[in-house]
């Protein structure tokens, strides 16, 4: 039987991103820690675990059967943003340039293999948009062919409401050069008077 | 009062170089496990922290009063190298070079501060070379400025016995022009007959 701290190493090593290495240096640094701020990561980490559930509107994160931004009346509810995983959603949240509401698929579609989870998503968008009377539904899916599919097949399924892609372009901040040609000719293509 | 996602990615970016992206990405990994899993990882971090003592004999981490390389009667006990960290003992014994006793100072002696922990250990360090009848110490402390004043204290302690240092030079798979010239002009000091 391994030892704690081996045990310790190896169920670190499953965190994404986290390889044998950085998993010994988080495990020798929570060994020096004091008690109490060990026990409180590890019950921060059950916690959430606990505490989250799917919000019965959006599918996003929530504490509650509505989330937060579905059950919030200043927000625009008649256009909803539609994203890959709730981590999306925190990151437009951050950006501030967005005051409607979300839809998250958890995924996107491939034309590789079946993602069922993601298909009953849509359909639930779907269902979503003809009772919630929303007028625009704004894909963000990722830029790449999975998140096209989805956008391609969201818009397929709305014929009869606006449905945009978010802008395809150079970052902000970013170098022409540093990026692909792909990148480059849609951003030309995207380009707009001054 | 914080949401337990944003209380857990907080509790998550106190672990060392975990920066609040990565401490994002791992909360919503976390979440997306089963609850088993989850309950795996936050009983491992405070095991590890509980069952965890210092070894009397070399300080390094155990889980007895004496630590499995010290009660190893296989192990050459009349030698001691001295590390940093517990970190330190795990890569020696990784590399399978070192047959002898450890012992570890968690930390190193600096010119601009008082490292009192430190210079305990290092006072523990020698009265265990006279107990034990230690022939020699090897000092594996960093290749840096605290490291080699913490190997000449060292040395100034125990002038009775052999002292020697790590090998200093490029590492293996090393290419010559990516190390600094102090690497490359004590790789030159260092050369050896083929």
């Amino acid at each position: 039987m391994d030892s704690p701290i081996t045990r310790l190493i190896k169920q670190l090593t499953t965190l994404p991103g986290i390889g044998e290495k950085t998993a010994e240096r988080l495990a020798y640094s929570l060994i020096e820690r004091d008690r109490e701020s060990v026990e409180d990561l590890a019950r921060a980490i059950v916690d959430a675990k606990d505490k989250v559930v799917k919000c019965k509107k959006c599918n996003n994160y929530s504490y509650s059967e509505i989330c937060e931004i579905c059950s919030n009346p200043d927000r625009d509810h008649s256009i909803i943003c539609v994203v890959e995983f709730p981590r999306d959603v925190m990151a437009m949240e951050k950006a501030e340039g967005y005051n409607g509401l979300y839809h998250v698929l958890y995924g996107a579609l491939s034309s590789m293999r079946e993602v069922r989870g993601v298909r009953q998503n849509i359909e639930h968008l779907v269902r979503r948009v003809e009772e919630d009377k929303i007028r625009e539904v704004v894909v963000a899916t990722s830029i790449n062919v999975p998140g096209e599919i989805t956008a391609n097949f969201i818009k397929e399924l709305l014929p009869e409401i606006r449905v945009t892609r978010i802008g395809y372009g150079i970052p902000v901040g970013g170098e022409i050069d540093f990026y692909d040609s792909l990148t480059i000719k849609t951003a030309l293509q995207n380009r707009k008077e001054i």
